[in-house]
């Protein structure tokens, strides 16, 4: 690839950005998208705005982006939890690091390659681009040492500065835990695999057994239902009352229409969920009667206090321990409750089965990326496809193909594999939310540092892929031939597909599209369910990530792509914030578990980096850069061994010490028997009920503000005709929506 | 090799046997070496004995062969814990694999083999060895099937078998738990790295913490000290004690010879206990003093109740999981003492150093295993030591050197790795002398198998080790041509190394020399400390494990093996038998830890005899067998998948209901108040002080008969003077010691 082609993907991707940006801009401000830029704010009933047609709505302005800088981090974690702090801090330390790393290669390691070798150079955009890389430096130069500096100097300040994030991470998280006092989950223990007896039901059973042995601190316990007719009915039900209440509140609005005010706490809205109150009070007593007979085995067992609730859920209950199986609840709406009626005994297979899946997947995917690999090899393309060779001849087309076209092929394909990984994670059985969304952002996680970069590299070079591992010694070697070959691909990868993600995540085509579609063309004006979109982290960690994981492996080899993963952090930064701050609501929280998987993506970053640097001083014959190298390795490997014996043991369970405490405080303020009341109704397995019961019972957690969030179950606009009358309303005169401070 | 080869070597072997044995069988009806053979029964005092001179003595007798042979399981439970009994069920499983396998591969397998191609046999000794291998079987030949059905049939039977093994151990484990009621161990918690303070000292933080967090349940603690002067002095004193008593004993033994019967309780034994009681309690105050400045920051912390101490061990303690580490406490007799003073911020870089060393002793290993291999190879031999040209031109010598040699000197350097692994698991840093013999025993099968079997097979083939792993594809292509060429070293590596090393286990053959030395050459009469020898389970194990894999991996190729196998299997229950009854003795129990060892083992061994299987079928190009090996290594490993998680956790804490139980059975009989008077003293840091409060403290769980073992330290005959007066009493005729039944 030459420099020249390198500028104008760099050029393409800009303009792109700054088209699309702009665009974003213009397109928020119309109140017909309101649903697709505003979903959180939509949700949390803190939309005031008014439609005085200005000519402001068509000019593109940067005050979304003042307003993502602005907001601070308590803000955020105030608005949408921790598990959003997490997310920004995995960009915060991106960008910190790379602001190192840059800084590094550009002044040093960068003229250290220009001048590599004695040789005239020609103009900087006429240059091969590996020219600017490791590859330009000679064999046995003694200029390799600076590499070595610049990869110790990035590896050590990253390792304080993730040991420091994990600490803070960790403080906040203990915060988060102390912070929810009112959580029920808390209290709660998940038993599965309760024993079957002819004599008894499940429900009798679990009583006697736990009054039996935790008599002091058991409080009530609630059974599981397999989901079954009962369920179907309801959630008809619901549908039903969701429909007519839609209408119910279009007919009104329409009638005051010229200057409502919907989203407030009209009549329509206080009347509705009362009389629907009772509804499900019956429906909830006739459907305890008629699922009796459903019962699953297994049960939420609430606890008088805290730390009874944690005993409870450490320790192995019975010598078999195929049965009474306990772990800690998750949250009410985190509840997972169709994975609840699982049999416990058929949660290991479902392990391992999708742990083959999964494996299977990722090595299926083989093909169209090897296919987009050969696309940046002009020779190889046109051996494949001779038809093209006319069209590639001209220069403009062969550094379009080249230098961008790959990419865009293994995006589309790259998105087929996040929806893949969660339905996978869906069947694997866990009993939370969060847990599922996890375990997809691990599988995706592989997924992609596999896909993304070790196929590309073995694809590239001349290596077979699974011969590639032929021997651990050679492995090093391996690397070091390939890596640096395809240096120049990842380069472009971070233009095209990092840049052109953000644009697209801040555009949401997706909803966009879809909006634009409902409304103009099959002018759908009841939209019966408008649902505000749950932060994809499964998609969105793996993807900061693998840049991440890109910036590490070639920083040193290819220093030019440093300035690029940079600009994409800061872009990432502000674009997600904006996100957070507008578009997806938390529904549920993981307490901030996400940072554990970015804390060891990062820790084999470096070490592949490391081992690509020793490969790479070997082939180069510097037997003092890659000896100095080792030790490294080692080091890294040290620092995560500490690290994990230092902050995973608080990711996994809560401490003792803490609970005690919390559950000291509850005491002392009288707050226990407030408590008890709440569990009662905490958990409400079937959907209409569990929406009514969040609102009241605080599902999220640590933040007050963030607890009516929920409410908008009963107050829910959705109803796009309603929105516009929002936008009627003549009280403002801004031209974009405001947040309400309270 | 030639069959005859294989022959001399059977006879050789069972020469060797025949002598040793009967050699043993004399040896041990020797008065001089009761000392050597009976260990156990000079321990626990049930030795009776006479010496009326008989020619019986000189007469070999396989009377020890029936006397282990009729001892029953539960009489092996009552004397010697549940270690002995999960030891000897290994090799009852050996023994039922091995006679289903040694059925099948002898009359299916084996004469498929010798039948395998058309070819005129000739006489059966001077056939080659691999005429009865797979070799023989011709490419794509249907009889293949059989030797997939013969996988099939030994696989199956062996999970089976495994499965009734495990829950039936895991019965014992729970009846062991149950039965040991008066284990100080159940209401004791470690706690490690208790944080510093500078106003207060450690046991004031302790407990202050624990009688905060867990005030209802919290009885008291002690503090770990530092070993240091105190305690050498206490060790010196002690010698110098024990040397005083031995000769005192010895002075009034002379005075009565004749007739005396010295190991009861005489009055030379009752007053100086309780002299040295006294001068202890003394000592013990001092030493408190003294070493209150050397506090660590470990301590024992003991409960009120079981479930309070499981509790307290399994829950995170504090925010900072670097501090407050708990775990459940070692039987007092089982706690490693020096390694409690280790500050719990090295054990985790213990762990990893370990780990590099014990794989940088295996990968060192390589050199000697290289040159035992080449022996086995003659021409090769021959080519390196030249000189011995002349001497293996004899046919005699030649089969000796290449049917015995190479086993024997891979015997001798073998020996070198259980001392280096204990030492490596010494410096680890377990808090239990079983915890380290467990890690030591898992150590020694890693680099067993290893060792044996898989440098064997990459040096014996022209596959390099380091390149063996080449590519996950051809791994059972390597196998399937390295393995049956190494079939015949494996058959003859039982014969001699299998078989030698039970003799020289029954005949204790170091003890032997030692006692032979020290009495007839030395002439020491008087011998300071007689300890009789703790069970080798670390030694032992996995060469039980080794030859169940040689079995497994080899059965199907080399169906000769099995029976040889077999043999040495029965051997073995015979041999381990007589030493449980008569020479070790159990100090400490691990309770059953040693079976998912073993089981694990037994999975790894099926697992790669299938892979082996793969790769011959391969390499036979018989894709219907080959293609029915696969599903038997998915359900061996599903197998797997399953064990553990129905098995074990059992083997890691107990469980709730069961501690509940116990200590509701305890309050009932009101003996709570008797265990915390025990639980005072039951720890007791320095040597002297624990031998003499383990024989209150009842170390020894679960088996009340066994309680007193430990009484040995306060009556401890072991002078050899005094044995022979044992001998010389006239109260019996029996040729051999008797157990007197209590």
């Amino acid at each position: 690839m030459e420099f020249s082609a390198l500028l104008t993907s760099v050029g393409i991707n800009i303009g792109i950005c700054v088209v699309l940006f702009s665009l974003y801009s213009i397109l928020r401000k119309q109140p017909s998208n309101i649903t697709v830029y505003f979903g959180r704010k939509i949700a949390t009933k803190k939309l005031k705005h008014c439609e005085t047609f200005c000519l402001d709505r068509f000019v593109p302005s940067p005050s979304w982006i003042v307003k993502a800088w602005e907001t601070s981090e308590e803000e955020i974690l105030a608005l949408d939890g921790l598990d959003a702090v997490v997310f920004l801090r995995i960009i915060v330390f991106s960008i910190r690091v790379f602001s190192i790393a840059a800084t590094i290669c550009m002044f040093l390691v960068l003229p250290v390659n220009y001048y590599g070798q004695e040789m005239t150079h020609k103009m900087i955009p006429s240059e091969s681009f590996d020219i600017f890389c490791i590859e330009n430096v000679k064999k046995n130069s003694k200029w390799l040492c600076v590499h070595c500096i610049a990869l110790y100097i990035i590896c050590c300040s990253a390792c304080v500065l993730l040991y420091f994030e994990y600490s803070s991470i960790s403080r906040l998280r203990l915060i988060h835990i102390t912070g929810s006092q009112k959580n029920p989950s808390h209290f709660t223990v998940l038993v599965q695999s309760i024993p079957w007896s002819p004599e008894e039901t499940y429900s009798e059973t679990i009583r006697k057994f736990f009054s039996n042995y935790h008599a002091s601190s058991y409080l009530s316990h609630q059974m599981i239902y397999r989901s079954g007719t009962v369920q179907k009915l309801l959630s008809d039900a619901e549908k039903m009352y969701n429909t007519m209440k839609e209408n119910s509140v279009e007919m009104r609005c329409q009638k005051l229409k010229g200057g409502c005010f919907c989203a407030g706490s009209t009549n329509s809205f206080t009347i509705l969920p009362s009389v629907n109150d009772s509804v499900k009070k019956e429906l909830y007593g006739n459907m305890e009667l008629v699922a009796g007979e459903k019962e699953c085995s297994a049960a939420f067992v609430f606890f008088k206090t805290r730390y009874a609730a944690l005993m409870a859920s450490s320790v192995l209950q019975s010598a078999n321990p195929m049965s009474w199986a306990t772990s800690l609840a998750p949250e009410p709406c985190d509840v997972y409750w169709s994975n609840l009626s699982i049999p416990y005994r058929q949660l290991w297979i479902r392990k391992i089965g999708t742990l083959i899946a999964a494996t299977g997947f990722m090595i299926m995917f083989l093909l169209p990326v090897t296919v987009v690999q050969s696309m940046t090899q002009l020779e190889k393309l046109q051996q494949t496809f001779p038809f093209l060779r006319g069209l590639l001849k001209k220069k403009y087309m062969s550094e379009l193909v080249t230098g961008y076209l790959p990419s865009v092929v293994l995006i589309l394909f790259m998105y087929l594999a996040p929806p893949t990984m969660m339905t996978l994670s869906s069947l694997e059985g866990p009993i939370s939310r969060s847990g599922r969304k996890r375990s997809a952002c691990l599988k995706v996680v592989y997924f992609t540092i596999w896909n993304v970069f070790f196929v590309n590299v073995f694809a590239g070079s001349a290596i077979g892929t699974l011969s590639a591992f032929s021997s651990v010694k050679d492995i090093p070697a391996q690397f070091g031939k390939a890596v640096p070959a395809q240096a120049g691909f990842f380069v472009t990868y971070v233009l095209s597909s990092g840049w052109a993600s953000l644009s697209c995540e801040v555009m949401q085509l997706f909803s966009l599209t879809w909006n634009f579609f409902r409304r103009w063309i099959f002018r759908i004006k009841i939209e019966p369910f408008y649902e505000p979109l749950a932060f994809p982290y499964h998609t969105e960690v793996p993807r900061i990530l693998l840049f991440g994981f890109l910036g590490f492996t070639c920083s040193i080899l290819a220093p030019l792509i440093t300035p690029f993963v940079l600009f994409y952090f800061f872009l990432a930064y502000l674009v997600y914030k904006n996100q957070i701050l507008n578009v997806y609501i938390s529904k549920y929280e993981s307490g901030g578990q996400f940072w554990p998987i970015a804390h060891n993506t990062t820790i084999f970053a470096m070490v592949v980096a490391q081992i690509i640097a020793l490969g790479v001083f070997g082939v180069k014959e510097s037997p003092v850069a890659s000896g100095f190298t080792i030790p490294l390795i080692v080091g890294t490997l040290l620092f995560h061994g500490y690290c994990r014996q230092r902050f995973r043991p608080i990711f996994r369970d809560p401490a003792a010490e803490v609970l005690i405490e919390m559950d000291r405080k509850d005491e002392e303020c009288g707050r226990m028997e407030e408590m008890y009341q709440q569990l009662r109704t905490a958990y409400c397995q079937f959907t209409l009920l569990a929406k009514r019961n969040t609102s009241t019972s605080g599902c999220s957690s640590g933040h007050d503000s963030e607890s009516n969030v929920t409410e908008l179950e009963s107050a829910r606009p959705g109803n796009p005709q309603q929105v516009i009358e929002l936008w009627n309303a003549p009280s403002c005169h801004l031209s974009e929506p405001v947040l309400i401070t309270k």
